[in-house]
């Protein structure tokens, strides 16, 4: 195929598939196309057989009949939690919190909560994640495990207005987010983030320290925001304003702002959501799961507040699987509205590539792009086998991805230009191993329950 | 492991695994169980040492950390539909209808409707349904799909007042049943029922014409009923009654009776099918992604009717996959309720197994029983990968099955005794033929389509 005369460019990692998603500007979906990677970097898009000719590439991997697709973004989950996968469902909210999870987490190891986020992080990859927003106690052992697996990931130690496993007072919470700063750096694959809880569990002197700190470093902020319709009972009862008007009033609201849920928002507060640049993690399977109401999603899009999707943590999903959750979210809302049409598969296909991006801050063109698959951006992609039986046969990817799949048709997840992830193996992390620490969380979580 | 002087008993086949879900009468769960199984029925069910010490099987599959659990049960979809996956999604529902869905099929061939039957029963088997009830055109090809597959299914041609692909009058649509009655005959893993589309397709005449023919032939009587706010209030306009009041007027009503949809009963309807024994199919997925409404499932429960569930056809869904759908009732009815108490994993699991077994009419203790893994029960079950990272650690299989599972982690599907589905591969269908017959499929969509 090489032409006489024309110097092929040599480049890492040359991946072809049936067709290729760009989610680029144009939403084009590519034949028989390829993506072309330099270190961590897509350095083309297009028909396999012109990148085949125009690069030479160390590593040349034709997926045949696959769909190759940006990675998906978990804007909000708390992937240590996968411990307690499955240790309680079904019961009321305060019951499940109080009895079930607070006190197995007040006697949460950072050992336990590294191997939680372990355990994560392989399901993320399994299921074509390549990058997650989270939450979480003692979160320098989440930052450790998406190091460990290969995943791209911002992570946050949660703030308190009382003492937790990793500090005794607010001001050592907030030194903690500072030294883990320092540890993780300002633009590596797994960075941090300022995360105070929410405005129940935070005074405001918290809320307002955390955001100048975030501002002071650069960094994201994130928190939880009217997940309930006690929340914002409770908000209005105490600030005597709605949730997103108090947080805009402490001057917590820019585009370094990421919340998550926000099921109630007022008209007003779509607004201020809208001119502020303040993103919304909507998290469709976790707010049914727990019955905390549906969250106006089509009317946020429609009045262009920037969106990403979450699993929200595995105790209230069941799964970090955010196949699942798109097409959760795309029955819920037409189902909310009685109208098919009031959101489309393509609509939620961006929620979890390119509004994920933004989530996290890192939607930009250059080297920190996520999202999309275009020169430039980082090599972050994963291959759906379009050869399972519920994929065939194939109309629209879009569709097929959404509405179809499941997740567990991902053959490949790429992160930063590197293979985490291929029919069932893992690059990183060893999983036989973590097979077998399961009897030792059982074992805990059996000893420590209530 | 055997005594001395104690006989071990034949058998055909002996599968243990880690956790056994029976679904019996007390919802037993065994850790490191069995099941013995003699020509299609179960002969014992228990520890795995104590059926190894009483069995001496002709083949011992011991599936290590796997979930077994009985067949799910699809009880109301449309498998040939799968051909039309994907083709055309978002639409408001008559426009899906007239200009994408009913030009296709007004076109079908008996070899296309064979097509998208064997890829639907490839499919299901994948995600561990062992029996489906199957309404569609041109039923003779599903029938003929679900032998070769070997699974298990009732398959009735879609009756209409007017003329379809399959006959040219209500007559020869009633005589089509009789003779699909007459080959399949009235005890096989493949049967036929009497399937009259719905009651503003389906003249009063037909209706009961068919509903006399089902008693006459001792067959189950399946039809849709109540799918949309406009059906109900179309019932109202013409009848001046609602939908189950019609049917119940009509006669329509008894325990052979299995009713699809039902989103819109009023209290004075439960109650009618309840005291009539007639069965309902919920299908969550279809009903939100046509944007249909929500079926007051928790409301029937707590009355007490019979209920099933099902995916409906793979065009408004966009997959047969039964663990997805679990999960999705689960979560729907406890976000409609703002209660997550409101239905239970254990319910939904219920709905898909001994559920579905009673709206196939096959729910008895005997040679024709489904549902549960008991003695005397037909050896229908799937067993489950416990070590895929969404499935671990494990804490309760059932809340795992329900919430965590995507239906690909199934390993192995057992009908009517026979290993039919086995990582992967398929003991009856040839599925790389299939995979290469989807060029036909796409052809003639794109060249039919409007």
């Amino acid at each position: 195929m090489e032409t006489p005369g024309r110097e092929r460019v040599p480049c890492d990692l040359l991946v072809s598939a049936r067709v290729v998603l760009t989610q680029n500007q144009d939403r084009e979906v590519l034949t028989d196309g390829a993506v072309a990677i330099m270190g961590r970097t897509i350095a083309a898009v297009g028909p396999a057989v012109d990148l085949r000719r125009d690069f030479a590439p160390a590593r040349d991997l034709n997926l045949g009949e696959s769909l190759l697709m940006p990675g998906l973004i978990n804007a909000h989950t708390h992937a240590s939690m996968t411990l307690l996968r499955g240790a309680a469902d079904d019961l009321p909210l305060m019951d499940w919190l109080n009895t079930h999870i607070f006190p197995l987490e007040a006697k949460l190891s950072p050992e336990l909560a590294h191997l939680g986020a372990l355990l994560g992080c392989a399901e993320m990859l399994s299921f074509g994640t390549t990058a997650f927003l989270d939450m979480y106690l003692l979160e320098r052992a989440t930052a450790r495990a998406a190091r460990e697996s290969g995943l791209r990931a911002v992570v946050g130690e949660v703030l308190f207005g009382f003492p937790s496993p990793a500090y005794r007072n607010m001001e050592e919470g907030l030194d903690l987010v500072r030294a883990m700063h320092e540890e993780l750096g300002p633009s590596g694959r797994v960075r941090t983030a300022v995360m105070p809880h929410s405005l129940y569990t935070c005074p405001p002197e918290l809320l307002t320290k955390s955001f100048a700190l975030a501002e002071e470093l650069d960094l994201l902020w994130h928190t939880h925001l009217a997940e309930t319709i006690s929340e914002t009972a409770r908000a209005q009862h105490e600030f005597h304003q709605y949730p997103v008007e108090y947080m805009l009033d402490l001057g917590l609201l820019s585009p370094r702002s990421t919340l998550a849920h926000v099921v109630f928002p007022t008209p007003d507060e779509i607004d201020i959501l809208v001119s502020t640049g303040a993103h919304v993690v909507h998290c469709p399977e976790s707010n049914m799961k727990l019955a905390s109401g549906v969250s106006p999603i089509p009317d946020l899009l429609a009045a262009g507040v920037s969106l990403g999707l979450g699993t929200d943590g595995p105790c209230s999903n069941n799964n970090l699987n955010l196949f699942e959750e798109m097409g959760t979210a795309a029955l819920l809302h037409k189902s909310e509205a009685l109208d098919p049409t009031r959101i489309t598969a393509q609509q939620v296909l961006d929620l979890a590539t390119l509004g994920g991006a933004a989530c996290l801050n890192q939607n930009g063109q250059g080297q920190n792009g996520l999202g999309s698959l275009a020169p430039g951006k980082v090599a972050d992609f994963c291959a759906l086998d379009l050869t399972a039986p519920n994929m065939m046969p194939l109309f629209d990817p879009v569709a097929q991805a959404v509405y179809a799949a499941t997740g567990q048709e991902v053959r490949l997840t790429v992160v930063d230009g590197v293979v985490r992830y291929q029919d069932g193996r893992y690059t990183d992390i060893d999983f036989p191993l973590l097979i077998q620490e399961m009897d030792k969380v059982r074992d805990w979580v059996k000893r420590n329950r209530a």
